[in-house]
């Protein structure tokens, strides 16, 4: 039996879809890698009661650890610490060592701010440093500090672990938190899973169904698997959870879905494209350089996201208007007066362009009708040409008609070309 | 008092963090134009019994509707229709007219996809046309019917909304479920909020908290309004709900944020900077280029994120590589050598070459150190250089010291880059 969490992340301007949360999906991957099973992510807005029914909820359905999202800052909305301390029937307490430490943090930032309000600043320091008697105190990162909250009597409901809403604050408080006592005690006995990944390109999600139904006929006890299946950015992604003795059963299973997806099948140690692309690149001691139009630097942005990317990311042109692709791409001006500026042609030539400007051994080539205005009927909304040239190689140039609104088009179409350079660098 | 909603989100994808959620945030937003009072969104997996006890939950917290998403795919773990049949106690039924509904869109699919199977296509359409008795069918905007599934007595329990976990097929269906009447009959009563947006560049959010100490003792009633207030990309966001009636007193609000925080306030009508930056750049009749280093081509990406950036947008040049600099943007390379790739004298180089290169009136050139690697003591890992250029005026260059991780570095400093195009166009 693996344990069980639940996440409650609070704030009215997450609910309510202002920010969108990074913290729920960060947390529930660190709590699978633990084993813990999570149950729930609930979002709460700023109100005490629906933040305690929300956490009444999950100790009714079990959870044996919560863990909390936002809500310690300073100001008067911030909740979390009082709603969690009446929630576990802990008194709340000032913790005058954690009220000097957090006043030692705040004076270089009243430094920086030198108009600052320096009672409002007391204020809220002495209200972060106002915790359930009996916490576990997290250092705080920022301002704010975590804590571990138990239940008062050992087994008597969950541990809530209260974290602070800011990702960069929360992860390596998160890190902290789990070398707690507190914290592990809470975990003990948790299972620990094994997860594998195997992602497709270029199938609909119904196949993989299918194979699924074929693996159950061939007899492999899919029962011992936890799989599951999800179309994300265009590809699909087959996850598979199982404790360790069913390994046997995924390999067998792993086997049915190479067998049946060989040409689609390009990852099965979960790497992602976009990791088997860096890899290539860096293999073959390679630069490469973009020249976008539609995706506007997208693919580009996309490239350089890793730490490292300089190694092999030489740059790229955002050849935004036609005059662009002329003068930096090096298009020339009656191919796209012959084919127009989305075509195979001009893709190829982006591309070449790209490589030989920017002295790139890659070079990567898109133009498309991002939408929503733009498309003709020869050339609808959504038709994207794509091309990678590698020197003394005949281009690989492919269209898609990608669905969806501009934003789509525009993420997805980077997609086809990050799949478009791993099968031109020889990978599957 | 206004209507309660709660929303569901199903997904072992979503919850475990793979993907991560944007219906919750973009339905929390359509339910809030509607008035309508939105208390929760919790994620569940694709277990039945979590997440009919999510539904009982929302219940039992007195929840006028719930919106749930996703789960209504053909595949077996896609149970949304069936749970929510049994939470409302109605049986579930084959809908033939809508079977041949969906057949007819699954046809040219399969024209799309030759090796298809089709016994597992017809199983699955099969599937999605079976509902519960009673529901208000939305038609399909993928291949999957949205639902309106009311209690089975009038005012019995919450009416549940039943829409696909697509966004493209979500987003449209929505507006096609607040025409219906068992939806809209579910929404009577519902208090229509105004909703007013300030923003904020540059402070830090606890001076807001003060500002808003300062209205209260200054006699405005700040009981009238909701007032959240949130850090969002580097700016602060102040967004206040109000009943009708109580216009004056946000009024008086503002005035006293516009009088303390004239130098920040930058937004008083909800616009964002983007569309500042475009609506000026459309005013002047201009047109923008960009030269990026550490950015790597996102600000080019945010320029051309709205549909029509093609009337003020030329491009950009992802300037990664040193030589990329020289060679495309013209950087001289001596200046590199000098003053290092990271100085305001290089960001002046980028932003003058954007300009001159791509043919534009407005260039900007931002370099810096997106880290992890690659910080000195002098030029540490957040510090970035930032420069706009207009032909006939002084450039307008600034540093910045950005917090955070890869990521958060390169984010923030387009957002910076937002603001000081701005300034530069003589906004505020």
């Amino acid at each position: 039996m693996s344990a069980r969490a639940g996440i409650v992340v609070t704030g009215t301007e997450v609910l309510t879809g202002r920010v969108s949360d990074r913290n729920g999906p960060w947390l529930a991957e660190r709590l699978r890698e633990l084993g813990v099973d999570i149950a729930y992510t609930t979002i709460v807005g700023d109100r005490p009661e629906d933040m305690h029914a929300a956490l009444r909820f999950m100790a009714d359905r079990g959870m044996d650890v919560i863990l909390t999202s936002g809500g310690l800052g300073p100001t008067a909305d911030d909740l979390t610490a009082e709603v969690v301390g009446r929630f576990q029937a802990r008194p709340m307490e000032l913790d005058e060592a954690l009220e000097r430490r957090i006043a030692e943090i705040l004076r270089p930032l009243a430094k920086r701010w030198p108009n600052l309000d320096m009672d409002a600043m007391r204020a809220g320091n002495r209200k972060q440093a106002t915790i359930p008697l009996g916490s576990t105190v997290l250092a705080p990162v920022g301002t704010a500090p975590g804590l571990i909250v138990p239940p008062l009597e050992p087994g008597g409901g969950p541990t809530v672990v209260v974290l602070p809403g800011p990702p960069r604050e929360l992860q390596p408080m998160w890190g902290a938190a789990v070398q707690t006592d507190a914290l592990r005690s809470a975990l003990v006995g948790a299972t620990v899973y094994e997860q594998r990944t195997l992602r497709l390109f270029g199938i609909p999600e119904s196949e993989i169904a299918e194979t699924l139904r074929v693996a159950e006929r061939a007899g492999i006890e899919l029962g011992k698997l936890e799989i599951t299946t999800c179309l994300k950015r265009g590809e699909v992604e087959v996850v598979t959870r199982y404790e360790p003795a069913a390994r046997e059963v995924y390999e067998a299973f792993a086997r049915v879905v190479g067998g049946r997806h060989a040409d689609t099948l390009f990852s099965e140690d979960g790497s992602t494209v976009d990791e088997q692309v860096a890899a290539s690149l860096r293999k073959a001691g390679w630069k490469i350089a973009t020249a976008e139009s539609c995706t506007g630097g997208l693919l580009a942005c996309r490239l350089t996201e890793p730490a490292g990317a300089s190694d092999y990311v030489n740059g790229g042109i955002v050849a935004y208007d036609n005059e662009v692709k002329i003068s930096q791409a090096g298009v020339a001006r009656e191919l796209i007066e012959r084919h127009g500026a989305v075509s195979a042609e001009v893709a190829e030539a982006l591309a070449e362009g790209a490589r030989l400007r920017l002295g790139a051994d890659v070079g990567v080539g898109i133009t498309g009708v991002a939408g929503p205005g733009g498309g003709s009927e020869d050339k609808p909304v959504g038709l994207v040409w794509l091309s990678v040239g590698i020197a003394g190689r005949d281009p690989l140039t492919h269209s898609v008609n990608l669905p969806g609104a501009r934003a789509d088009v525009r993420d997805r179409a980077t997609t086809v070309a990050m799949h478009l350079v791993r099968r031109a660098l020889g990978e599957r």
